[in-house]
């Protein structure tokens, strides 16, 4: 059992005086005369090391000098605290073992492409800005689940290998299915709906995929998207769970990541304001909005992603516009009774130009408005039967939406291109490593 | 805000001489003279709600008497105790409206083939035992996410989409990505090993496909795996972190998944010995054992399905059977330095004839045996190259495993067939609804 053989970085302080060894990774040395240091990285911290070659020998001593970036070590030596360290704590080494080699590592201390990067994925992930990030995901994934789970909601895994089609024909990925076509799904969200009668409120989180031939910073061909459902909700409903949602998870970002912010030099106060209650305006008041600030959008349009940067730039906080055009939306949100020209729906933009970060709507409960607008949009009929079959079968009126992680997490950590906060993105042009 | 108008089953008890509504699917009527009730599921728990006829009006009676199984309905009434009423409490109902018909509900409370089932997944899932099985499923994912959560480990997901082959070639769905081929992921194990430099202790938890042409119990061709990861831990070390989660998730399942179990008739008994430490038998051992007991299994062979359940009932807790032939496991696994013959690794077989339900192995760290592997395999070398960087830069000990979440839950649950245990199987000669 190696591993009780070795500290963790991060838990050093309670070390303190103590003997111990650590194992990782080599990021940079530096030798002074007859003091040498090493910076070690063991994936829950960084530490110094310090040799100091009249106590650690020739053999430790020289072999300081042989290493390079990404050298896996076991280092052994007494923890001591040491306020101008970073992480508070070093090691004064008294032993150094190799465990594995690191010759000419790709990565240097120095701007790469992007390209060379993403070539080098599988290496770049141990820099300090691709942990920070992906970090912050992971906190904002289990605290995606802590919330919904909190709030007895029912986690409902929705199937990715569909016969039926989603929201858009031609950007589905295809694969052949012992004979007969299936399709990668593009959302969950159907299948959940029909776990409402089930469990009332249940979610699925899981990857989707959209053959989009889409090269923007704001697309992946495959991404993690978290949808929500509840049954007996309508769009009132449904915006308040989403604000409830966007502020928890903004929270425990700030409070559970704060380290990690700092290393992606995100500015806290531009996450300070996401507070409730964020601004509701309609579709059509974002159009006279747009109007007055010059756009040249009409009625009847859907939004762009410049149109949706001049709405949020008058708010300090994410907002919400809700009850777009019928022909805008999708086939299976609810016509609004107060104007059957709309949908009862709403899109989420974050503020700084990140866009739209979540899309909801209360959904056609209404069997033959449904089957209407499925005609209308000449979707296939007999592949949403199943579908169908909950409005025919004791119908209700429902919700949900459905959130984008990595363009939540990108605005949370302020960075520009949301393929950084995936581990592996998948781009037009990219499906290795 | 229609959500606010209604109350949940659940909370019905802080409700008691209030005057509530409740909103839910009406799953049986009955009439006795001048009184009837009508069993309102809501999502969240049953109720009986009590109609007199004297009370209630003709219209509300008449309305009573049209209820057909799956109406949705808003029921309001008086809360009242009633010790003697599933849940220990009843409403007395004051009005009653309907919100959705159902004629002919297609599933009666009568048996109904399993094809037939199958084919109304979409409805089937609202019946209790698959409402039960479900949310054990729901309440395990948690557990997971909690456990590794709490002991520091990262969330990594690795991708669906790739270039690159896993375990086995001849078992993948392809599809065409802009022009070139790719493949649904077998594992994330390759991908997860590549995140331990940047944070230790890692886990990806998703859907895997396998295009296999089984048609048993116990296969499906979507199915959802997790997969830790633990640098600078060795097989031993690895074990003991399976007997943790395992024993975690059982009783976190007896904890807070007792009502789910009592109506799945799951004995807890069955489970009360599933404590550390379970027993930890070589390979070798186990193929004495078996000849023992007259099994024709020679040194050398894979243990089949029958040689595991043979084992386990040996035992009164899951058994790890460790180190076995490196032919009959995957390319990735190290060498045993104390037999080469075999590779260090392990099974975790289940009792009660569950078999496998965790594989794991220390990883061949040495870049030259991994190549050698690689080549006496027949693997496609090239397509490995970013993952023998990580034997080429810093190369460290480290070990993991597979955990197939619907082997587990159909264990925890005492269910013969793993595909009740997510929410929409597919099988060989299924891929609707």
């Amino acid at each position: 059992m190696i591993s009780q053989s070795f500290v963790e970085v991060r838990d050093l302080h309670a070390h303190v005086g103590g003997h111990v060894a650590i194992g990782g990774w080599v990021e940079t040395t530096r030798i002074h005369g007859k003091v040498g240091f090493a910076v070690v990285r063991d994936g829950t911290g960084t530490v110094q090391c310090v040799f100091v070659k009249a106590e650690v020998g020739e053999e430790c001593w020289s072999e300081l000098a042989s290493l390079t970036q990404e050298t896996a070590v076991r280092v052994t030596g007494e923890v001591r605290a040491e306020p101008r360290s970073p992480g508070g704590f070093e090691l004064g080494v008294t032993e150094l073992r190799v465990v594995g080699r690191s010759e000419e590592y790709p990565i240097q201390p120095k701007e790469h492409g992007v390209d060379f990067l993403l070539d080098h994925r599988h290496l770049w992930l141990r820099s300090s800005k691709q942990r920070a990030g992906l970090k912050v995901r992971a906190e904002v994934e289990q605290g995606i689940h802590d919330f919904f789970y909190e709030r007895d909601f029912v986690r409902i895994d929705t199937p990715i290998l569909t016969g039926s089609i989603g929201e858009s024909a031609g950007t589905l990925f295809e694969t052949d299915y012992f004979g007969e076509p299936a399709y990668l799904a593009q959302t969950g969200q159907l299948y959940v709906e029909t776990a409402c009668p089930a469990f009332r409120k249940v979610y699925c989180f899981g990857p989707t995929f959209r053959a989009e031939k889409s090269k923007t910073r704001r697309h992946l061909t495959e991404f993690w998207m978290l949808e929500p459902e509840v049954a007996f909700a309508d769009s009132d409903d449904n915006m308040d769970l989403q604000e409830e949602l966007v502020v928890h998870l903004v929270e425990r970002a700030l409070e559970r990541a704060a380290e990690e912010l700092e290393v992606l030099e995100r500015d806290p106060n531009a996450l300070a304001n996401v507070r409730a209650p964020f601004p509701r305006i309609s579709y059509t008041e974002a159009v006279e909005l747009l109007q007055r600030e010059g756009s040249e959008i009409e009625w009847g349009s859907d939004l762009g992603g410049a149109d949706e940067t001049l709405v949020a730039r008058q708010f300090d906080r994410p907002v919400f516009i809700y009850n777009y055009p019928t022909q805008a939306k999708a086939f299976y949100m609810k016509e609004n009774p107060d104007d059957p020209r709309t949908v009862l729906c709403n899109d989420l933009i974050a503020p700084e130009g990140y866009g739209e970060i979540i899309g909801g709507s209360q959904r056609e409960d209404d069997l033959d408005r449904l089957l209407h607008r499925i005609r209308e949009e000449n979707l296939p009929e007999e592949a949403y039967g199943w579908y169908l079959d909950i409005r025919r079968y004791g119908t209700f009126p429902h919700s949900g939406f459905g959130l984008g992680l990595e363009r939540m997490v990108a605005w949370i950590t302020g960075r520009p291109h949301i393929r950084e906060l995936i581990p592996y993105p998948r781009l037009i042009n990219r499906l290795t490593p």
